[in-house]
Order: C-alpha cells, then structure tokens, then sequence
C-alpha cells in the first residue's frame, strides 16, 4: 500500500526552524473527487520567504496553520485524473506543499515543458523566482539601460536572474554574495560585471570599486549591514526594490532597520516592497520572455538539488539562512 | 552710520546648537553693484533642515562653508536697487541667509504680495513649507479621495498645510503632535479629523482609534518611534512620503531605522524621499492653488514669530528640536 510522506507544521520555530517544529509521518494515499487530480511531488522548491510563513503575523499571505502540511511550491507528474484538463503524465507545477502526493482542483496549477527545461528549473528562472526577478529589476526597479544594479544574495534564485536581466537590459551587474566560490559563479557563469564578497575585508570599498557611477538600482534581497553599505552608494533619484531581508528572517528580536535611511531623504530614493503574486495577471509575458532568453542561451540557470526526501526538508531549508546552497534550492522527493 | 548684524557659521554643531557655533556681529552695509539690489530683511525663515546644512555630509545641498553666513530664506523690502527688474519699496523672498541687509542678483527671489497675506505667510504656508506639503502630498504621495493620511509634526509649517490639503483632496486627515495645546490646535485650527497627542500613553492605540481603516498615506516628517508606530499600520500598497526625520537631525551618532522595516516588503509600500526644489519648474501652478485656498479661507496658516533679531537664532532655531513652537518658526529681525 502507498502511503503519503507529510510534513506538518506543528509548533511555530523561535529562530532558525528545528526538526522538532514538525510533524513528518507517513498518511493515507489522498484520493482524487471529481475535479481534481493527483500529483505525484518530484522536487520541492525552497524559498526564503517560507520562514516568515511559519510565523503568527499580519503578512502578505496568511500564516500557516499549526497542523497544516507546510506550504511549498513543488513541481511532479498528474498520476490520476479527474479533471477535465489535466492527464495523467502532464508535468506541473503548483503549491503541492512538502509531502509526496498532492491533491488539486487545479487553482494555481500550471502545465511545465519538461523538452525546455528540467523540472527544477520551473521551480527556480522558469518559476517564481524568475518571475520575481522579472518584475522587480524591470517594473518595480524600472532599471534602465546604462544604469548600476547591484543585487544581494545574487547567486540565489531570484539574484542570479536579476543580474542576467540587468546585463540583458544593458545596465551594469554587481552582485553581491558570500565567499570566493559564489563571487566565481557570479562572474564566470552568470556574466555579472564585478562580484563582491560580502564575508572578506572592507565590504563598501569593494562596493565603491564595483560601482565606479554610484548606484542607481538596488535589487535588496538581505537587508541588514549589506544593505546600509549598498544605501551608501546610492545615486541621487535611485530605486530600491525590497524584495527580500532574509539576514532578519530568524531574528528572534525586531532588527533595526538601516541607520543611514536619511540617505532615502536626501538622496530622493524610492524604496518599494512588492510581492510577485501582484503581477499574476502579467506572469504570461514575462514567462514568455525568461523562457525565450533561456532558449536562446542567454540566460544560465543554475539549481542545487538536494536529496533527502521529506525528512531532511528541515535542514535543507536552512541551508538558505546559513548561504549554504550554490543557486536554487530545490529538494529531491 | 548704518551697520550690517550678521551671523556667521564658524564651527560645526555637534548635537544641538550652541551660540558659539557662530559668529554673530556687526559688518559693514554691503552695496549693490550693478544689477544688484539691496533688501531690508524683515523676518527669517527657520526650518528643520538648517541643522543638516550646517554638518560636512554629502546631501542635497552644499554644507554651509565655516566663516559664510548661515543659509536661511527671509523676507524683506528692497530699499536700494541697481537691478532692472526691482524696485525700491518691492517686497521680496529669497535666500538672504541670517542678516539684516542682503545683497542679491534677483536669482531665486520672488516678489510677494503684501496685500494677500503678511510677510511671515510668505515664509510658511505660502512659501516652501506650503510647496513641500502640495508636492509631498499630491505628487509624491499621490492621495486619493477617501484615503486616510496620517503627518507628523502635524502643527509645524509643513504639517499644518497637509492636513489641510488632505482635507480638500477629500482624505481623512491624521495629525501627530506634541502635548494637548498642539493637539486642540490641530482639531480646532487646522481642522484635522482626528489628533494624536506622541507624549501622551499608548501611541499604538491612539493610532488605531484614529485611523480606523488603517493608513494609505504617511507624510513623515520625525522618524524615529513615531514612524515606527506608523509604519505598523499602514494599508497595503500605502505610501510614504519622507520629507524629514527631525528626531535624528542632533543625533550624534547614527540613529537606527525602523525596526519594522519588513512591512515596507510584506504590505508593497513605497516609501519615497522628495526635496521640493525637484519641483521648482511647477512652483507657479502650487503657489497658485495655496495662494487661492488661502484667500477663500479653506487654508489657516499659523506663523510663530519671534523676536530678539540676529543674536536669537540660535537659541530660536533650537525650539525646532524641542517642540517649542507653535506653527512655521519666523525670527523677526
């Protein structure tokens, strides 16, 4: 008899999240009703924001519930139909959540082209994270061509596509991310123009070499000590695109937030929050486009796949909070 | 024969001002060359950002050089012209700095009209407080009808007019002060809708009890545990328009930001600095809508004018930092 592997969510973690925060244990098989199918998880992706979802506050989505299986963005295969537009064997992604099998009406599903890419790869440039890049350089950034952008955690998902997208937009691309390794990647496989890292010496004159002109766009995926060092830069009518802070997402006390934002006064900066679910209406173009320039070898998409199953979902998703992954971070089921 | 007061920055404040930071004394009247005039100042113009002014950092404006006279807007009669397009007698605004005589070029001078309103109006609602509140609100925080708009320093000259041209964009208007006295004048006065007192307890209630639809727009002006405060309850898709932080301009050491900087990314709120020079090409069409709200009697403005001349300055400017004035500060020369 097949059993459903679960991950529930059944204490709120204090910091960094524990084994012990979650119910892992193996349930019934979920059946299909009419208008649903069943999809068998492949990969499951592991996203920063996930941290802040495990917490009892007012934020964009609701928190999820103690006992809940912990929410996720996966992608797997239709194993049983019956739903009208979806067969057995289609490859799709939606919000599966960490467990094995899931069951879906279809809401939020989409259909991937595994002949283009791989399925991880639809969790990370081809998914959300491509997404988010797409419209935070472009539409909330509104970087132009000629400009300076600098993006932080700038090997993860969202930060490796942002610089590719600046150079493709013909902007600068200063990344910013921790140890030699990562700086490598940057530069040798992602085509950014300077890499800085954030773990050696003098972080704002490694800063103040990359950007020659200031800077004209921040894509801020940290926070913290990064992030006041990149404000220091910043040239006048620049654009901050908050999409992350995830140096505060354990933080067990509320951190202060950057100790020079005088600068956004004088500076007139434009600091703007933004959640990618705003653009869903518009995700069509934009997949249209990442697809295209991924096709055409001009963007370089770089997963780190971790095995392991449900069991190890725990540690592998602090390896994001610990700079322990090499590109997007996706668990193998 | 006839002597110039004049006071002059000759050291760099640290914290607050002090007297000696200047040299304040008596020089020669300076004359007009040709396609000069000279002005009379009759009231100066003290403002929140001075004290920025007076520190060597990078921001919108040069520092104010050791031994020039502190920068500063006034109003005045001209009283000796060699410049063909003022005439003896006119009533003029401008960058006359903290003296009795002003010699100038007519670069950045307005003519103002007496008949309309006193000369300290023209330094206040009328003048560039008045503008900043108009660009601030309507432009960078772009309100809307029916939002509710929240400003700090509510009673200040930049405050007053905010929450009265929230009122006439059809908004609630929220106003933040210091003390019971400030408070009835903004109910009373200015016509806010509702008043919240920062010394008094429970600032987070205060808040809520007079924003009960949360906030859309914070027109801040103070930083600090107020903003903060604010910050928690704004909509989503709010915006902040940041036009000052007062609580940290005699900070000695760099003051920490928000705590709850991460609502910015969870509610997609924009949080914009504005410096009203930006604007200077649409100062006409501004003025224009104030100067006629103020002639209808839809705009109360309120000057605090104090006497003591040049030698006051310091001391009056320092009633800026302290919440000692009641309305847009003009030192009577």
């Amino acid at each position: 008899m097949t059993l459903n592997r679960v991950a529930r969510l059944v204490e709120r973690p204090v910091g960094m999240v524990r084994r012990e925060n979650f119910a892992i244990r193996d349930e019934p098989l979920p059946e299909p009703r009419d208008g649903e199918f069943r999809v068998r998880v492949s990969h499951i992706s592991l996203d920063p924001a996930m941290r802040g979802w495990m917490n009892d506050v007012r934020s964009y989505v609701e928190p999820i519930k103690l006992g809940d299986v912990m929410r996720a963005l996966a992608v797997g295969h239709v194993e049983a139909s019956r739903h009208p537009d979806f067969r057995e064997g289609d490859a799709v992604s939606g919000r599966f959540g960490v467990q094995q099998y899931a069951v879906s009406d279809g809401m939020g599903v989409g259909r991937v082209d595994e002949r283009l890419a791989p399925l991880p790869t639809w969790l990370g440039g081809l998914g959300m994270p491509g997404l988010t890049a797409y419209f935070g350089l472009y539409e909330v950034a509104n970087a132009q061509a000629g400009e300076t952008v600098v993006v932080s955690a700038a090997s993860g998902a969202v930060g490796q596509v942002v610089g590719q997208l600046a150079r493709i937009k013909g902007c600068r691309a200063v990344g910013i991310a921790g140890g030699a390794e990562k700086c490598a990647l940057l530069r040798d496989t992602f085509g950014f123009d300077a890499a800085i890292d954030y773990t050696a010496a003098d972080l704002a004159g490694q800063l103040e070499a990359a950007s020659p002109a200031g800077i004209d766009v921040d894509f801020e995926n940290v926070g913290g000590a990064v992030f006041e060092a990149v404000l220091a830069r910043m040239n006048t009518f620049g654009r901050i695109a908050l999409c992350g802070l995830i140096s505060t997402y354990n933080a067990t006390r509320p951190e202060a937030g950057p100790r020079n934002i005088r600068l956004v006064l004088t500076q007139r900066l434009r600091m703007q929050g933004f959640i990618v679910f705003d653009f869903a209406p518009r995700y069509g173009e934009a997949l249209g486009a990442l697809a295209g320039w991924f096709k055409e070898g001009r963007l370089t998409l770089v997963e780190d796949v971790r095995d392991g199953g449900i069991d190890a979902y725990p540690d592998v998703l602090n390896l994001l909070y610990t700079s322990g992954n090499r590109g997007k971070l996706v668990l193998k089921v």
